[in-house]
Parts: structure tokens; C-alpha cells; sequence
């Protein structure tokens, strides 16, 4: 190529980076959860789609409510909720503080999917906790909260 | 209402939950980032991007293998990368391996974000490390490679 070299700049060339260090055991969970949720028939729900599904409050939230939970436009979030509507895995119900809005809740199509995904968690923490033993698991437990509060 | 109250199911009622545990520090510092790059001039760059952003090599990726990474389908990826591109963050350029085919690369405005996201994650990891002492810092680093290990 006729541009000069240039020093290493993206993401990618830093993995001792905290973010990234956060964001890739979430990626393995996410991608093992999806392979999950695929052999069990829903194959529908994509990982896009944990953006609706993992920021829905039990009776329901407003679009715009999960769009800024999920950092994405109320139009991104609307067209995921629809698809999700569409597979049945959500249903839209009058907002009792304000009937003309409408919460966005899960079907009890959309717990199945919570429930795989609350037995993955329990058989990765498992799985994490025979390596790193019970100790170190919650010395990470407390590290990450701490994290999260000085953040 | 009418439903029978029913215990709580959705991912959000599980704080202690350790995919929780990872995925908030990691949306406190997106959100931290978006508001940075707005003040600079590159409002333009939603977190949804970072879809993008965050998975580019310094001389370029596939369309498919971003949309891989970002575990998102190839079109949703495409329309991300039309977006960067048309707020001139990214450019598409042959790949040198197989010329029909195309690379996304960071333009040199590309990697003014790239800066600016370097220098916020020196920042906060600086603020956790005055927090969490640098004992404490470099065991969190620790456990959280463990645990990429462990999935």
C-alpha cells in the first residue's frame, strides 16, 4: 500500500484495555448463550436482540426507556422490539401511569428465554468457579462492583 | 392487573448476576466515551458504532468477519458501516488477499475517535486504579483474563 505505516490505532491492537478485558468474557457468554437459545428453537432471537430482552423490567418498560438503557436510537430499539413482537417473545401493554403509552413486557415465550439464560449463567459461574476457585470468584464478584462504582 | 404476580424473570432482577457484573462498567464507560465524542465535534458516532469501531484491525476488515466479531448479522453491520462511512470515519478499500472484495478501514478522522477513546480509557483507568489501589487493579486484570480463559 502507498500509505506510510502507521502506528497501531484501533481497539483491537489493545487487549490489556480494561473495556476490552469487560467486553470479551460478556462476548463468550453472549455468543455461547445465542448457540443456546438456537438449539432450543429460538433461533429468533438474535444477540442484537439482547438489547430489548436483557434491559425489560418484569412489568414491562417503554421503548424510549430501553433505547437509553441499551444506548441506541428509539428507532433501532423500536425495529428489534417488532421483530421480537413478531416471534412472540414480547407483547405491548397499555402503561398503567399513562394509558396512551405502552410497556414492552416479555410473553412467557420471552421467560423461556430468560430461564436458559439464568441456567447458562449458573453453569458458566460454575464452570469459573472450578477454575478460579470460590475465593477468587468473589474477589472478582467484589472488584467488578467496585469498578462499576468508581466509574 | 389481572395476572397472577409472578416471581421476577427478566435478566435485570439478577444484579449479582456475573455477565450483569461485566456489562455494566462497560456501558458506564460507553456512555462515558458518547458523551465525549459528542463535546468533540463526533456526535455522528453513536455507541451502536462502536459495532464497527471496536472490531476493525488497523488495515482494515471484511463486512462479514465485523459482523462476526460485533455477533450481528451482515446486514445490520452493512447499514453501520454505510453511516460511518458516509460521516467520513471509515472508507472501503480492496483487499489486497482478494481484490473483488472489500476492507472498512478507520480514515484519519476514523482514528481522531480511536484517540480520544485511548485517552478516556487512560483516564478511567486511572480513576479505578486511585480507587481500587494498583494491587487491587492488576488482580482485577488478572481475574478478568482467568475468566476470558475459563468460557
Amino acid at each position: 500500500m502507498s500509505t506510510p505505516p502507521l502506528p497501531s490505532t484501533t481497539a483491537r491492537a489493545a487487549p490489556e484495555n480494561l473495556a476490552i478485558l469487560l467486553r470479551e468474557p460478556f462476548r463468550a457468554m453472549t455468543a455461547e448463550l445465542h448457540a443456546r437459545l438456537d438449539a432450543a428453537g429460538h433461533g429468533a432471537v438474535r444477540p442484537a436482540h439482547g438489547a430489548v430482552m436483557q434491559f425489560l423490567d418484569d412489568e414491562g418498560t417503554r421503548v424510549s426507556v430501553l433505547a437509553e438503557r441499551a444506548q441506541m436510537t428509539k428507532q433501532s430499539m423500536a425495529e428489534l422490539v417488532v421483530h421480537l413482537e413478531r416471534h412472540g417473545y414480547v407483547e405491548r401493554v397499555p402503561d398503567p401511569a399513562d394509558r396512551r403509552a405502552k410497556l414492552v413486557r416479555a410473553t412467557p415465550r420471552g421467560r423461556e428465554v430468560y430461564a436458559i439464560a439464568r441456567a447458562l449463567v449458573e453453569e458458566i459461574t460454575a464452570r469459573v468457579e472450578a477454575r478460579l476457585g470460590p475465593r477468587r470468584l468473589a474477589e472478582l464478584r467484589t472488584l467488578l462492583a467496585e469498578l462499576a462504582a468508581a466509574l
